[in-house]
């Protein structure tokens, strides 16, 4: 795995480089485990000028003693800071100053004004630029390591959720219920859940990132579930929402076709050079069409990977085009206050129409289940 | 409850006058939540020069639709921005610009470098000033309510532990024991676990902060658990270690009286005008003379309240003095490479000796339990 890291770094270096930085440091952990293969609480990554020898993580005293991840670089050299040591930021950036760096690209959108400032205060004869989101970026496309992991993540994600639709719902809580996915995840395999579980009941089903309540199911109720799998650091995410009892009632039918509608209007406009804003529009057309415009969320899906909500963003003002091998969700929901609502929520891997089209890597059926 | 948030806000108020700044900016949820009664994702608290009519919570258009917290003050007033309607804090920035404000202190500890220039951009007439940590100063000292939402989190933390000791462990990994003590947290009225449970066995025990893994729990391990409930926003912590099976090595019952020793002398330590880093020594000397001195963690224990790690920090370059009311951990712990250690962590309250001396919160037995 070394050289996969180390041809990242390399990528960010000729970026840097080529930006007037001969230097970087990266803080923001998601940045870090890409680019060193994992992240110590804590811990930063000095790329140096001279290439991949010169590169270094520098790790807080652990005092928390988390064992390193199991896939990092171990070619990459590490420092072990002292007990109290201070901030790893502050030594590596005083380390470029020494070593003779005269810029230092750091990450503003991760860095606080206050860690910024002590940057600048230790090295004198640096100048601090910004890197912006060049890791981010380059973080998009994934390798097909990356879409493994995020596969496995899925399948788990689905077994969990469907071990979930075999058991007894009414009168449970959504809090218990969300915990009892959490355990799940953990025993397919999950490093643990990507994101809070999210179980919404009632006349909470349908919102977006709903926390779960002490709220239990009853007969009637729509039931919205959204949770993922976090394998070896990738998340995706999985999102739907059944009845319970019986037969659904008119009102559950139409919304859910709708809904349906236009995820599937979503999914479809997933092709290597559609631009954000249409994959978003395609799905957003049906849900403002039948009059669900107002309320809608502001975006219709987003990338994942190392963060469960990266770069891109499916949303009305969103610049950019997808490239083949980027993951993204679609998952648009309406919600009625007071009645509750749907949300279907889906992982895909942009692919070339001539590759088969969009990977679904989620692949619990999206028939409304009358649980 | 509003007179509460609206005298913290007052006395932060009064702070930032008499530092030249009439309007601040609160942007770190627990703070946010500390002045408001309850912090929406991504809201920020707008103090305004006039007074508590000037105050104002700007909300994002909640996608996630996430309820905002029952203790809310509900006389402060809201704002809840369009969608998409951008970044909470550029919006409040502009409000304080408008209204004629020539300083704005910010959280310069949590606002990014980017985040901040954002500010800047939009508020040429406003000088942006460092609000620095004034409101975590604040938060360290607890009053009555505060301590017995930390109190109930305290006992439901021990209801959970007290639970589990009554299972069978043998056999059982690591990420179970963890997941199913969260479990109970919530059973017992949690609003869910104050940080991620460590259950850490054999080799494992006794390191801060280890993260569950799959190994199982054996005979002759020792076995370090650390937990804590949030209620309504407020953490506590327990770490206790067991020995599995029948009677512990002679190596462990050293090792554990020592660690308990020390532990004892950080607690006995905890009285108002003590310097923090007295308790450190406290404990830190006894593990010291021992011949642990080295490897110990940076910190014997830590402030805890709306988050799980605040001020003071109890370590041996810390600057100040305890108060009365405030809650703090002692937490010493000596972890043998490869063959697993002891750590015992409390949360407890400063108290001056004629109410009691401090109050210790997590009453779990520290004897040293075979399980």
């Amino acid at each position: 795995m070394s050289e996969v890291f180390a041809a990242r770094r390399a990528r960010l270096r000729d970026r840097c480089v080529a930006a007037g930085s001969a230097a970087a440091l990266i803080s923001r952990p998601a940045n870090v485990r890409y680019l060193a293969g994992g992240a110590p609480p804590g811990a930063v990554l000095l790329l140096g000028p001279a290439g991949d020898t010169d590169d270094v993580l520098l790790c807080p005293s652990a005092p928390t003693g988390d064992p390193v991840e199991g896939r990092m670089d171990e070619l990459l050299r590490q420092i072990v800071l002292p007990t109290d040591g201070g901030d790893p930021a502050v030594a590596a950036a005083r380390s470029a100053d020494t070593d003779g760096a005269d810029s230092l690209a750091v990450e503003e959108n991760h860095l606080t004004v206050a860690r910024h400032r002590a940057l600048a205060t230790v090295t004198p004869h640096l100048r601090l630029a910004d890197l912006g989101g060049a890791v981010e970026q380059q973080r998009m496309v994934k390798d097909e390591d990356e879409i493994a992991c995020l596969r496995i993540a899925a399948e788990i994600t689905d077994q969990a959720l469907g071990e979930l639709l075999e058991s007894i719902l009414v009168g449970r809580t959504e809090r218990h219920l969300a915990l009892e996915l959490e355990r799940r995840l953990v025993d397919h395999g999950a490093d643990g859940p990507a994101f809070p579980t999210s179980v919404a009941t009632g006349p909470h089903a349908g919102r977006g990132g709903h926390r779960p309540s002490d709220r239990r199911v009853e007969e009637g109720d729509f039931l919205s579930v959204c949770l993922g799998a976090n394998y070896r650091g990738y998340r995706c995410e999985i999102g739907r929402t059944f009845v319970i009892g019986t037969t659904p009632a008119d009102w559950q039918i139409e919304l859910y076709e709708l809904v349906f509608a236009a995820q599937r209007a979503g999914r479809e406009a997933l092709v290597p050079g559609a631009g954000y804003r249409d994959v978003d529009r395609a799905a957003r057309h049906v849900l403002d069409a039948a009059g669900y415009g107002e309320g809608l969320a502001p975006s219709t899906g987003h990338g994942v990977g190392l963060e469960i909500d990266e770069d891109p963003q499916l949303a009305p003002a969103a610049m950019g085009k997808l490239d083949a091998c980027v993951p993204v969700t679609v998952e648009p929901g309406v919600h009625l206050p007071g009645r509750g609502g749907v949300r279907i929520d889906d992982t895909l891997v942009v692919r070339q129409e001539a590759d088969g089209g969009p990977e679904l890597l989620t692949i619990t059926t999206k028939e409304l289940l009358a649980l």
